[in-house]
């Protein structure tokens, strides 16, 4: 379904060619269907009268109007990902974003999942939830990172049970920022995952900052 | 509260009896409130000028402009569950849904609780997520069905020791999509709860695509 | 960025001086540009025209619009909080909420985190979450509260490992209703900490009920 706005712009024009100008006001609306997803900006002026003097045009909220008097569809006030790895994590010398290969959803594809990094393209408000299984005989410390600072920590002691291990965390992001998941260096670290898809990473905008 | 909903019309009409007809637009705001959760259509036309050649009409982006030139409230773009069960849950020989026995929220009334089941309505990204306390000495193993495909995986080893368990992921669905919990077959799988809730289930419409 | 917001007013008007009363409708369009997360009133009118007989208005869906007439901005449409606590739980004679004293997120100012309450200003489907690290041969017992009634519980047994433990549930809530967590009596209880915020607490508005 598209988003219906209405386009409006005001104008103060003679109402008879007789008429002193400026007399009267004269009101044009304008519908235009723009798609939510719609990343085009609109090409060419939708109206004439916009940006005119003594003119003034409105659009719907989750649409954007440039201050050149174009109206764009918002391709970005909405960003979710949720993703799986479907192998185990071993931890290293050093330590490394997680990195995700079952993408469930990257709506805006703010998520790389080669990187394993989030990357924020519209300030806001994100919710994000980790799950992991645990490894056998391994500990798991996994903290959930935004730019470079530990925000939050995922932590279980070593033992033979295989458990699930969980974690959330709210945060408010500019652009450009970045959020990921690091296992804790070291051999001992490790978690468990297979094809079933046991570990687990989401996160998606809750409220914009625009 | 209400939706304001401004029903704009343009027609081209004269401006006095004896101007040339065509000459000028007239435009027409109606003011309409509809409730949120307003499954009405529309009886009547809100404005004979909606539909006429040289009209447009524009809505709010929560309600439908169908194609018949009528505004209608939407119904559906809102939906939210989050359930409970208050008994323990025990592996039998055949998988089953999870099934509930309470309910804190089921906003759009897609969880059929004696199903254990959520069937999309409105085409969009749902966020999932459960919690389960384990049962002495049995396995857990309970995964996120969509449409009788695993998604995601929940798993835990038996030991004495009773403790929780979670997991979340985002799925994209269409209409008619059913999600559900299923406890892999076997006695030896199970999970405890009592009357405080302890298995848990939550799903609720991130985006609608729509 | 602002909230554009299209005030919109008809009223009977002549159409020239010499025309009769009540001829013709005129319409006035108004663009007014609102912050998000406004709390101020207009002081005044945006428009004389609004509130006269034969006018309406129209505002867009995240502002309210008064039954004086005025349109006003929405500060509370928005509701989000996420804490955590950096040392840990210990259990006592008595319960008591479980307080933060580490904010990721607190718009809309709803959570405090000296008692550790949640109070709800805007009527709505609310999603909590919440997480915490098991302390060494302590029980943990925590019970999501609202309004002096436990609505989920998170629990795990007594053992020597370390471990996370969550639970998560959406509520309907009401203006004024409080939601906390709460720790069982008893010096058996325990959650473990550390400033890397092991112990998280987050909600959020998921849908308005307005």
């Amino acid at each position: 379904m598209n988003i219906l706005v209405i386009l409006a712009a005001m104008k103060l024009v003679p109402d008879r060619m007789d008429d002193p100008p400026g007399r009267r006001m004269r009101t044009f609306l304008l519908l235009v269907a723009l798609n939510v997803a719609d990343s085009h900006i609109f090409a060419q002026p939708t109206t004439q009268q916009l940006g005119c003097p003594g003119c003034c045009g409105g659009g719907m909220m989750d649409n954007r109007y440039a201050a050149n008097g174009y109206v764009q569809t918002n391709p970005v006030l909405r960003s979710a990902f949720s993703v799986a790895r479907q192998s185990s994590l071993m931890g290293a010398i050093e330590t490394s974003p997680v990195q995700f290969d079952k993408v469930f959803v990257n709506d805006g594809g703010d998520f790389d999942g080669s990187s394993g990094k989030f990357r924020c393209q519209i300030p806001g408000i994100y919710f994000f939830s980790f799950n992991i299984q645990t490894y056998d005989h391994k500990y798991v410390e996994i903290s959930l990172m935004k730019s470079r600072q530990k925000q939050i920590t995922l932590y279980a002691e070593s033992d033979e049970r295989n458990i699930m291990q969980s974690q959330s965390v709210m945060l408010t992001l500019i652009r450009g920022d970045k959020v990921w998941l690091q296992l804790k260096e070291g051999t001992h670290h490790a978690a468990r995952s297979f094809h079933d898809n046991r570990i687990t990473f989401s996160g998606y905008m809750v409220y914009a900052n625009v």
